[in-house]
This record gives C-alpha cells, structure tokens and sequence, in this order.
C-alpha cells in the first residue's frame, strides 16, 4: 500500500486549488474547522483545565475542543466538559464568536455553570481546577481566545449588553496579550 | 490509477469511526461545515438570490455559502454576496447562529446593508432581487434557515434585544414551515 500523497490541484469544477490523492484522485476539501467551549462558572469561581496534550501541553485553557459531526454547538460544548473536567454543564447564552483564520478556526465560545459540584482531570487534562477570578494564571494561559474568553466573560457577568462579543479590536489570534507571537505548533 | 475508496474504521489515537482510504490509508476527517451568510436590506427592501443550480434551483434564498480557509465569518458573508448578487456589503452585526445537525452544518447569518446601489446575477443565481418585506416570497424559499433568518431579521428591524437568534424552538432544519420534510437532496 503506497503512503498518502496529495498533490494541489484545481478541480474541473471548481475555482480553488485542492489537496487531491495522486493514487486515486480522492479531492480533500478542506473546510475551516468549528471550535466549541465554554466559560465554566459555579459559585463565582471559574472552571479551567490545565492541558495533558500538545499545543501547550501544562498550560490552562477553558473546556473546548472541536465540534463533531451531526452534533449542535451547545451539544458539543458540553461533551468537550465532559471529556476534558468530567463536569455536566448548563449552557446559558453564546458568549462569543471568534475566528483565527490564520489556522482557519471559528470558535463559538458559551457561557455555563457546573450542574452539581462535581469534576475531575480528563484523559487531556493534568489538573482541573476552580479558580477565584482574582486567582486565575493568567501568564499560564494556553491560546489567546483563552484571554479573550475569560476578560468578555468578566464583562458579561458585570452586565455588558453586547453579547456576544468578537474577536478584541485588531486582534486575529496571532500573538499573546504581552506581544509575543504565537508560533505554528501552539495552535 | 484506482478510484477513490473509502472504509469506515476507528484510528489507533482515535474513538470515533472515520473514513480511511483502502489504497494508502489516509484518513479523511470530516467535520462539520460552517456556512456564512446575510439578510442584505437596501431602503427597507431585502435582497434575495434565485438559485441557478441544485439543491433548490429556481427558489430563493439569502446569499450564503461555504466558508473558506483562511478567511473570517465576515469576509466570507461579503465574498458569498459578491459571488452570487454582485453585491458590495456592509456588515453590521451577526444576527443569528444556526445549526442543522442533519447535514453537520453551522450557519452564521449576518444583517448587513448595500454599500452602494448595484446588484446583479452571479453565475449560481437566476435572478437577485431587492423585496419589499411584505412581496418576499414565502413559498418560494429555498431552505428552512432562509425562513428562520427572514423572520429574525423583521424582529431585529422591530428592536428586538436579543440578538443574535439560533434556531426557532423544536426546529432542527429537518422540515419547512408548513410541515414538508426536507429530503436528503434539498440541503
């Protein structure tokens, strides 16, 4: 069996170079990928997983991975809590909507809180914690819509009326909060 | 060369079944579709497209599509409206997030207006119109979203707060408004 082997070539029908196999001429159209999380509240604190898994494997982020097939945004977010911090979610309202489009991601991010007391490190997860907003790492953060996330949820929870919010002005995801960039194996 | 072939088998780092091919074992990881689209009003009017090609050719829908890589939810709404009216947009908010697990898609529907006055049929559309909101078509639409975000479009016109709209309650995209399932085909 030979290796996969794609070459870019434009399809007879189409206007943009796709990936297609060599041996057999299989188009693999790439599409932008959807990611699903949530900001996690209960009792005021906050919900976050230190990461088991590369990118930014020992950094914190908020539950969230990638939407399945046949599955609905909100469905998604939870399962991606249950996996990641064992933690059974109410999803109150869409928190956010960010795009990355340098690694061709939208996110859609909600607002939840822990429907009983209860969770624990998944298989991706060294650590799970709550933590008081004053207390959360924020020089441990994993991505930068982790920062973006956590300061419009801070918002939200003060009453702001525009949910939900963009990416922040200027902002697409390419470098961390103190300037530095976001190298390609972090995302 | 052999023709494309697929089997359906779980990966070893992997618990979900996905499509690898049988001649090099590649394996296609499908994931949901994120559509990008807009109710595009000019003088109180709304612009609509006549689908030139299937599914739903020759019914009317508001100009939407596939977004690309590398491109943002926004970018995509105006290249679509481009593509298909010619139409040069102005975003102004997200208006609704919808989903249809059926087909693994999540649609991002904007309200946006005509920067300038000028329209015309894009090589997917028969005919682009601008409607008052009381001539629109209702039993010529193409697809159940194109209901849902006419009408959360006239709810936002009226002031509504609650912005941006998902899914009207109990809808999951399976069925038009007057009852009708949608078939495989039509999406």
């Amino acid at each position: 069996m030979p290796d996969p082997s794609f070459s870019l070539r434009t399809p007879d029908d189409d206007s943009i170079a796709r990936k297609i196999c060599d041996n057999c001429g299989y188009v693999a159209y790439e599409n932008p990928k959807i990611v699903v999380g949530s900001v996690v509240r209960h009792e005021g604190a906050i919900l976050l997983c230190r990461r088991a898994i590369e990118p930014r494997r020992g950094f914190w982020t908020i539950p969230a991975g990638y939407l399945e097939l046949n599955e609905t945004p909100e469905d998604g977010a939870k399962r991606e809590a249950r996996e990641e911090a064992e933690a059974d979610l109410a999803i109150e309202r869409l928190l956010a909507v960010y795009s990355v489009p340098r690694i061709s991601q939208v996110q859609l991010i909600y607002r939840a809180r822990l429907q009983r007391p209860h969770f624990a490190s998944g298989p991706e997860s060294l650590d799970v914690r709550l933590f008081d907003p004053a207390d959360i790492p924020f020089d441990e953060l994993a991505f930068p819509s982790v920062h973006w996330a956590l300061a419009h949820d801070a918002l939200a929870e003060a009453g702001a009326p525009s949910l939900p919010f963009s990416n922040p002005s200027g902002e697409s995801g390419n470098r961390m909060p103190d300037g530095r960039p976001v190298t390609p194996d972090e995302s």
